[in-house]
């Protein structure tokens, strides 16, 4: 019998696209002893685990019983006493609003090894796939990544903050907070500020919006757009090549351009 | 003979370890009729290449020519017109700093079909490698990226405005600018804010030092830090295993501690 050596490695699955996992997050998958996965993570990846491994989905769907925060710890714990080598498989990369270094934390608390891989992280890659670059040479130097989704349920004081520089902003997980989101960047004066909204980066379902700060809310309706989405801001936006398409009160709906009015 | 048809894709090496490319970035390595790469990428990932394949470096390296943008700019275009499809093989992420769109754009004015696949930037992975999660739940709500080599030459304005702001701060390419950075955030009365300094991140010769604002110049020079590196700026540096060691004039050097007085 195989002696149990109890271990975590919290590991970035990517976007979506299940060619955008990296090779080491591969490697893992086929030598864990269990993996734990979450709503985001493609399920395209399951398949390279073994099929004598347990996979336990432990993400939020719609009508299903969501763990909290503190069963998914417990779980891991146990998890690595039993079985050995937890693969905890997250969307995007672990420590960018992942909780990842929750759970690291968690497990050394119990003397248990744990380790990180990262993935690539929607606010780069979805943004990129999608033809807006996070930095341009002579357009942005720097890039801001923030949480739509802070622990108070409040917009982050962070956003205020971005709205008054030249970064480029990426809000995740933050389609619920548009409407805030717009007002701050308009009362910062910046109602032509180019904004993307994308849904379900780097699938074949993706979904995407160009506009405006004055704009976006009214695209994103029309366009039938829903979480899990990025919001992207600032004038990198503009160097999509359909972006001054956009300008005359068009709105782009999957790969198909209609008008508004 | 084959036909050929002029191709170009942007692709991201991740920050060093050969394992930290995406699958895709592996799969175009293999299909690509050649390849172009910069100095940081791991030259171990060349081997994906078939050796039929022509490879180029392009990158700057000690007392070796340096192609200037433009060059490699032309380099893609006759490459793409001579072989076909063209991998201009990035470090990090091609649109992190990367230039990748300036190449993507200069591509397209020729009509040649131009993409992009993302890769592990450092500002996120190398970051979290060495145990500093850019974000976490109660500490940070965002992070925010940095070039410290900007067109003009001079510190970006978002350095200063960064400074005032509870983002965690990543600064890529910006360690010939440390002193400025560290005055810019001590005038901001943060002289004990929390930094850590990559060097070499992912690799097995990776060097690293913790410290805060008033200190992590000595200890940079201390411990023989040099490019590439990644300053990381914030309180979740203190979330570092060994951080509260190094409160008491320690340096951190490889795997080995020692006092400095």
């Amino acid at each position: 019998m195989k002696r149990i050596e109890p271990k975590l490695t919290v590991v970035g699955a990517g976007p979506g696209d299940p060619e955008l996992i990296t090779i080491k997050a591969a490697r893992l998958l086929m030598e864990a002893d269990i993996v734990l996965y979450d709503a985001l993570v493609n399920t395209e990846l399951l398949d390279y685990v073994p099929s004598s491994v347990p996979t336990i989905f432990v993400g939020k769907r719609a009508k299903a019983h969501a763990y909290t925060q503190q069963q998914i710890n417990d779980l891991i714990i146990d998890s690595a006493f039993s079985y050995g080598h937890v693969v905890r498989l997250k969307g995007g990369d672990p420590f960018v609003f992942g909780r990842g270094w929750e759970e690291i934390e968690h497990a050394r608390s119990f003397n248990i090894d744990a380790g990180y891989v990262p993935g690539i992280s929607s606010s780069i890659g979805v943004a990129g796939l999608q033809q807006i670059p996070v930095t341009h040479r002579g357009t942005s130097e720097s890039f801001w990544v923030i949480t739509g989704t802070t622990s108070s349920g409040k917009i982050s004081k962070d956003v205020q903050a971005a709205a008054q520089t030249n970064a480029t902003v990426v809000i995740l997980m933050g389609l619920h907070k548009l409407q805030e989101i717009v007002e701050i960047f308009s009362h910062a004066g910046k109602s032509s500020l180019p904004v993307s909204v994308v849904q379900n980066g780097s699938l074949t379902n993706e979904k995407y919006v160009l506009g405006n700060i004055d704009n976006i809310e009214k695209r994103v309706v029309a366009a039938g757009i829903g979480a899990p989405a990025i919001i992207v801001i600032g004038e990198v936006v503009a160097l999509h090549p359909e972006y001054n398409k956009t300008l005359a009160e068009k709105i782009k709906i999957d790969n198909s351009f209609y008008s508004l009015n």
